[in-house]
This record gives structure tokens, C-alpha cells and sequence, in this order.
């Protein structure tokens, strides 16, 4: 019997709504998988824990946490309760940060059922890879001076290791895909990580002499994402940009609630981290409404990623043929509850 | 008379093409005011003037530039001539810069008979205040070490006088329209400069009580410039937020060929911009089919900017009435050539 040892963090809103739904469909696929076993410690992280404890997560967190196979999160933050640069930083982007989860992979293609607010997609299906661990998202800078002189130093750092890191990510991607890859940059207007950026890209680029490669600024690559998703494959991009960029990703295929993501961690030190791309959403907490699919596709990326590709395509065929049916909830146009289209789901993954 | 003297510069690509075009349609319109004049000096920065002379300008380019009472621009760049980094640091960004066009204003509404990529955008107007000076475009930083080992470090300079100045634009702005400014903001992600900015944002909206705020994230609010643009009205962003959401904001019009934008001088000191937010888009040079809504829009920004709304408003209702029509260049898709537009908007602006 295989065992995959889950540390589970539903965190903060709707989190704490999808995260249980979804491992009831994960149980589900291990029963007809027949050889595999979810064992999940659960851990209260979140901002209530920062409201009775001072600190988003316990001191020895990490480390109960770093013997977990994988993290599979819910959302993190409420503004209501902390302010989101101390919930993100204690915990999220501490994760992302601590476990050396460098990579964070996006997916965004069209969905069976969903309605893109684009007027005419053609069919797309991107895979965005982001550099998650530095760039734009740095704890280095500060503010000086006082009132109206003040001033705040932001540094972008940018690694030729992790830059680099990415790139070659997104290359062993596209070999598998249609062998095509999108740089996000915007050399044209920041002086010197983004130039940094395109040489990094040049040299990779040189060593994956079959792979088809484009540069094109974030403005216009955000812009294009809206008119002509169809044109891109594998799409590498720095912290920011990747962030920015798989929003628009999650926009055009009809809803944030459906988009994935995987935070890989690639040296073996540290469990990688699965989360949906949307953010704890405290205005539908509550209602049932949140919509299961962004958790579920996560959950399916969990399972590629432990050698269960087999199991992750039935889940996100059985998916699509749920939303394809209707089965849907008030933010992709439908009028279902979370637990409807949960239950559909689970009722079509019997044996 | 009224006398308006321009420093008329095409630039690169298709620069040359929609400005000569736009002057024809600025000469019109000051006919039919009857006691306005443009007195036109015309300069060929641009790629062309770098590889004759190794630099983007003359010596005494921005003095001569200083002369006039605004700055009529096509636009600048040609990576297949000159890096991008060199050719817009030497222009462009120059200018916005030496001339302290601290404010960059770029609306995006649905414009009369272009077709959106959204399948039903509801009826949206949004004005972008950028600001235009500093932030993530900054030539503070460098790069240390060699080879596997090289780190970029790039500075985000934000100050106080020039983020609040932003701010309190787009909240005068707000008066005047529906009343509402939203934030573009990142707090959550990056933690010296996102922070700093809300709370300026909120110092500055305490001084404007009646306009109503919001703050959103630069991913989700690039994403809602997708779901739900009618949600906007004035909107205030960095520099790079601003430049990212203005390119989302020309696609969701239809074309970025039709997006216009105005760099403001402040002070008094030196002639305000007026630019289209395309570039010199080389693929299409010279195939006479460039859209020159965008340049003539400009063109309308300006006229306002020199007190002639009248004039400002007559140009975009006839442009409007002209490509509701169905005077289409190819990227809107139609297939006039962009003399043919240029024609019927001049026929329509006759006395
Ligand atoms: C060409 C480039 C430097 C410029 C910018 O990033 O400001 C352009 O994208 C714009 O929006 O005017
Ligand atoms: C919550 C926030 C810090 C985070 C990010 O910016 O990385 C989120 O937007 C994401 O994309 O996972």
C-alpha cells in the first residue's frame, strides 16, 4: 500500500469549505486506486490562529509541517482580522519561502462547461511557470525620511540560479507540449532585472535548440492573454509577473474558483505545496457557494506529482464531465452548492 | 489667434505613418475653430537617429523639445535596430522623466463599432491615472557576481510626494466622473513599497470623503479589467501596474491601436506628452494599414489638455461615428486601409 502523508491546511475562508470537500474526493480515488492511502494531519493555521496565538502558525510549524509528502492548502488571509502582508508572509509565502518551493506551476485552459468571458476562444491551454521564491516578492528595502519626504525602497532580487531554474522548468515543460515557449518580460522599461532576465532567457534558450521561443513585455502578454490565448504553450515569469498573469489566466477561462496551482520544491529538502490560485474569499464564507473545482484540480496536480497521473486525469475528466452537465456554482453562471457538485463527483468516481 | 506650437516627433515604425496623419486632422480642426493654429516643429528621433549619430536624440534635443507648449509623439522603439532598453531610455522614458511628466492618464471605454474580445461586456469607462516618474522603473540597482553566481538587484523608488500627487490627480479626477478611485495595489506580495502605497492611498482619501475607495490587488484587478470592467471608474497605479492594466485596458476596447495617453507636466516647467499607447509595431510598417484612432485619440487628449474640450469632444464623437460605420482598419477588424479612415473622419469635419 502506497502512502501519501498529507499535511492539510484549509487556513482562512472558504479554505476551510473546500479543503474538507476536497479530501473526500481524494479518499474517494484511493479506494478505486486500491493501492494507495491518504493519511492527513490537519493544522488550525490561519489568521483565527493568529488572533489567539500572535503568530500565524506554531513555532515548531514548519518542522511538523516539513514531514508531510505534501502540503495541500485551502487560502490564506483575512483582512478583516490581519493585515495581509503579516497573515501572507507568516504563512503562505513563509511556506513558499522555507520549503524552497521555487516553482509554482499554473495551468489555465479552457474547461468543459465553463463559459469563458471572452467572446471567441479559440481552444487554449497555457501552463504558466513562475519563479516563486524571490524577484519582486523580497523582505529587502525599507522607508526613510518622514512625512511628506518619506520614501520606501523596494528591491526586486533576481538569481541567475533561480531565474535560470525556472526557465529550464518551463523548457522540460514544453517538450512534453506543443514545444513552445513564452519569456514574460518588460526589458524595454526595468533597467536591470529584466534585461538580467532576457540574457538568462537567451542562454537557456540555447540549450533547448528544438524548443520554439518567444520574449514579449508583460503589458502586451497580459493584453494578448485577453485577445489571443491560443498562441501560448509554456509561459515563464518572474514572481510578480506569474502572479499577475495566472489571474488573467484564471479570468479568461471563466472563474478564479477553478485555477490550480502547484508549489514545487526541487531539491528533495522539503515537501512541495498544492493551493488553488484564489484567495479566501470572505464575502460568500458560509454560503456552500464556494466553488470545489479550483481545490480539486489542485488535488489533481497533487496527485501527478506523486506518480499518480493515471488517477489525476480521472479526477479532471470526471470534473469536466460534471461542470460540461451543469453542475455548477453561482460564480461560473450556475446555481448549484459547493456540496451538489462535490457530490456529483464523487458519485461518478465510483468503480 | 490662438497659437499651439507642437514638437511633433514620429519615432519609429508606425509612428511615422499615424502622426503625419493625425497633423492633417489637427489642421482641419483648427479651420473649423476658426482662432486656433498648431505651429508644428518636427523632429526625427527615433532608431534611425541612433544609428546615424549613437543616440536616440540630439545634444541639445531636449532643450529644442523644452520650446514647445506640448510634446505630439508616435511612437518610439525597434528591437530589430536598436535594443529596447537603449532606445526608450534615450527617448521615451527620458522625456517622461527630464520633463517631469509625472502623471500619465490613458483611458479605456467601449468605443463606438470596435468589437470587444468580451462576449458581453456591460457599458464600461474607466481612466487610468498612472504614475508615470518612478517606482519599478528606476535605473537605481546593478548586477554583482559572474556566471552561475550573477544576482540583478533592482530598486522600486517610491516617494511620498510623487505617489500622493498621483493619488490626489485621480481623486480630482473622480469629482468630475462617478466618483470612485480604486487602488491598484500588491500589499499582500511585496512588503516595503505596497504597503507605503495604501497608506498614502488612505491619507489621501481621508482629504476626499465623498469620493468612494477601493483597494484590489494588481492580480485580481487585472483579472475584474476582464470579468467585470464596468465596475471601474478612476483608477490609480504605479508605474508598472499602471502599464500593465493600461495594455489590458486597450485590449478589452478591441485593439490597442486605439488607446490613447497623456504624460503631464505638473509644474509649469516643461511641455506635457501626448503618445498613443502602441508601439511602433514593425510587423505592420508600411503596409498603410496601421489604426490611427489611437494617435488621433492623443490628439483629442491634447486639445482638452490646451483648454479646447469643444474641439477634444467634436474629434472623438467623429472619429465614433466614423468606425461605428464601419471604417475599420484590419486590427479592429476591418479592412480599410488607414488613409480611408483618416479620409472619412477628415470629410466628416468639414463646416
Ligand atoms: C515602451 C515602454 C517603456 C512603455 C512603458 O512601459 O511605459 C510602454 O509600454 C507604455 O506603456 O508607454
Ligand atoms: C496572496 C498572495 C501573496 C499570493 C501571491 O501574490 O503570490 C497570491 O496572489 C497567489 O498568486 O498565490
Amino acid at each position: 500500500m502506497k502512502k501519501i502523508k498529507l499535511a492539510v491546511i484549509p487556513g482562512d475562508g472558504i479554505g476551510r469549505e473546500v479543503v474538507p470537500a476536497s479530501l473526500k474526493v481524494l479518499d474517494r480515488i484511493a479506494g478505486l486506486h486500491g493501492g494507495l492511502k491518504f493519511e492527513y494531519e490537519h493544522f488550525d493555521y490561519g489568521c483565527d490562529y493568529y488572533l489567539k496565538h500572535g503568530d500565524m502558525m506554531a513555532e515548531d510549524g514548519m518542522e511538523r509541517l516539513g514531514q508531510s509528502d505534501s502540503v495541500f492548502l485551502g487560502a490564506v488571509g483575512d483582512a478583516s482580522k490581519v493585515p495581509d502582508h503579516i497573515s501572507l508572509w507568516g504563512l503562505l509565502l513563509k511556506i513558499r519561502r522555507e520549503f524552497q518551493l521555487e516553482i509554482n506551476v499554473r495551468p489555465a485552459k479552457v474547461f468543459g462547461g465553463i463559459k469563458s468571458p471572452l467572446a471567441n476562444p479559440e481552444d487554449f491551454d497555457i501552463m504558466v511557470v513562475r519563479e516563486n521564491s524571490e524577484g519582486e516578492y523580497s523582505s529587502v528595502g525599507g522607508r526613510m525620511f518622514q512625512g511628506d519626504d518619506e520614501i520606501a525602497i523596494q528591491n526586486n532580487v533576481f538569481s541567475k540560479r533561480a531565474t535560470k531554474q525556472a526557465m529550464e522548468h518551463a523548457f522540460e515543460l514544453a517538450k512534453s507540449r506543443s514545444g513552445h515557449v513564452t519569456s514574460a518580460t518588460k526589458s524595454n522599461g526595468i533597467f536591470h532585472s529584466m534585461p538580467f532576465w532576457d540574457e538568462v532567457f537567451r542562454e537557456t534558450a540555447a540549450g533547448h535548440q528544438r524548443i520554439e521561443t518567444t520574449s514579449t513585455h508583460i503589458d502586451a502578454l497580459a493584453a494578448s492573454f485577453v485577445t489571443h490565448p491560443e498562441r501560448y504553450d509554456v509561459v515563464v515569469a518572474s514572481n510578480l509577473f506569474g502572479d499577475i498573469l495566472t489571474d488573467v489566466g484564471a479570468a479568461i477561462m471563466g472563474s478564479i474558483g477553478i485555477a490550480p496551482s502547484a508549489n514545487l520544491n526541487l531539491n528533495g529538502k522539503h515537501p512541495s505545496m498544492f493551493e488553488p490560485v484564489h484567495g479566501s474569499a470572505p464575502d460568500i464564507v458560509g454560503k456552500g457557494i464556494a466553488n470545489p473545482i479550483g481545490q480539486l484540480w489542485t488535488a489533481k496536480m497533487l496527485l501527478d506529482h506523486h506518480g499518480e497521473e493515471e488517477m489525476g486525469s480521472l479526477l479532471l475528466d470526471t470534473m469536466e464531465s460534471v461542470t460540461a452537465d451543469g453542475f455548477l456554482t453561482p460564480d461560473v453562471g450556475g446555481c448549484h452548492t459547493m456540496d451538489e457538485v462535490v457530490q456529483q463527483i464523487l458519485s461518478r468516481l465510483q468503480k
